[in-house]
């Protein structure tokens, strides 16, 4: 009998959430905000990016807090990897899982990593080698990030073609899974049953394939349904809505996980997730971060008292 | 040739925006709002509400506001009426639609009208009655609106069986059209497409059918791709999102006009409205109204300048 929740939920705040804070969380604090997510029933977390403590301060002290992290064994710990030498980090640290991220936008890419897609997918197959040459048990989960996969703040329109172009270089790179990442938030419900069906098309229907949307601009949600009308099953999204993007001025967060667990609990799909724990999350984050950063529906309305039966 | 916009929008903002504020906004600054809405191409208007001054002091003025909203002649002009007497004065205002609500949940019917749906019902064959009773042209179109048909603050879950019951009821009593409200806001995607389906199903295809939908729990626009799919092409919104329930603690308002004009525009699905005019009624809110109550997504996001070409 398969216990696995209906809707498979990787849950950012930690790594997409801080990224572009002005404030600097301490380390216990994103600890304690990770264990609480573990305890809520959130089965991935996206815990830090391996990236140089000069280029985002925020995650100095990534090692440690993944270190916490893994030390939660019946969840998926994962994090963002920019380059070659991040994926050496985090190998090293021994995450379960690593997100390569590249964006279909040349431009948005070059201001991202400093570097052409063709160069980032040149890391990407060094990145998958070293992964190979680790014992199989210790081979954690790749999955190829595609950037602006819905529309790129710079570019404006980002094309079906730029963005299977890459999930095409991803695949034969040997990625585990497509992550499609909608980072400053533009697309639109038939836009991204568009782009996934696109991208299933390319890569065959047994890859596996994740979203990763912002609520930019409100249809953040809805673009969750156009995902699961076209079979996806697996989202990122961010306790308080935390996030944006660096490149994406005005951007507003990811996806509010609160709301997502909500609303998919509501329609009859199973998440695994405790929503009481997960509200009380805010509690941590409230402590550090600045309260025009949190967002949410559910946090402003409370879950309605007549509808507890089925939250 | 048609020229009629791919989605029909109606403004509610005057009428349910305004209803639960506890200022009362100036009449000139309510009949600025609405010629603003107009002049930004909406082609109907929720102008107010016939109920008594001491019930809603709100809509005191309701006369004045409607006799206003009606020199703009390109424009439905509409306004709800609780009972026969706010339908007597709505027709000598001479409203080109009327919106007679009626709750599914019998509790919130109590608490809204002091009725129960049957007498309610009742009224509302008097109200058609009165309309047949004018000379053709100067009929008002009547819409027969289920409040709370996808939930409620009191009663919780609503069933499809009440929310059919009673839209029978207004299309054996001559409704020339049937709106369903998500007065709370707790709809959610699946549902909505199940309960228009099972209203179809009811009435038939040819009814005219409008959604209202409120943005409480956040899934607001993805309820409005739901009906787009079961093939509803008319919406009420509101701009800047004003509005709540008085029978709702903490709900947020309608979705928001803004919001909804874009992310329709980026679907390619034209509304007839321009943007940037609608977007220019909050400064006119903002001379009233809290600013707690103002929310919308691109207010905040600002209309991406890359995407100015398609928006």
């Amino acid at each position: 009998m398969d216990n696995s929740p209906d809707v498979h939920i990787c849950e950012v705040a930690p790594r997409d959430g801080l990224q572009n804070l002005d404030v600097i969380v301490p380390t216990g604090a994103k600890c304690e905000l990770i264990s609480a997510i573990v305890a809520a029933g959130v089965s991935e977390v996206d815990a830090g990016s391996f990236v140089p403590a000069t280029v985002v301060p925020q995650f100095g002290d990534v090692g440690a807090v993944v270190a916490h992290a893994l030390t939660h064994k019946s969840t998926t710990i994962g994090a963002v990897v920019p380059n070659v030498k991040g994926a050496e980090r985090a190998l090293a640290a021994g995450v379960n899982s690593m997100y390569f991220v590249i964006s279909a936008s040349e431009t948005h890419n070059r201001a991202n990593v400093r570097r052409t897609i063709e160069e980032q997918l040149e890391a990407f197959r060094v990145v998958r080698a070293r992964i190979n040459a680790q014992k199989a048990p210790e081979r954690p989960h790749l999955v190829g990030a595609v950037a602006t996969a819905f529309g790129c703040s710079m570019e404006g329109d980002v094309s079906e073609a730029a963005v299977c172009r890459l999930v095409q270089g991803f695949a034969e790179a040997g990625a585990d899974e497509i992550g499609l990442a909608d980072t400053v938030g533009y697309g639109t419900p038939t836009q991204v049953k568009r782009i996934v069906r696109a991208v299933r098309n390319e890569t065959g229907p047994k890859m596996m394939l994740r979203l990763h949307l912002h609520d930019t601009l409100g249809a953040g949600l809805a673009n969750v349904v156009a995902g699961l009308e076209a079979d996806v099953r697996r989202f990122d999204a961010a306790v308080s809505g935390l996030g944006g993007c660096p490149f994406a001025p005005g951007a507003r967060g990811n996806i509010v996980t609160e709301d997502l667990v909500f609303m998919l609990e509501r329609m009859g799909l199973s998440t695994g997730i405790d929503l009481d724990r997960l509200m009380a999350t805010r509690e941590i984050l409230a402590r550090h971060v600045e309260q025009k950063h949190l967002t949410g529906h559910l946090h402003e309305a409370g879950i309605p008292r007549v509808l507890r039966r089925v939250a």
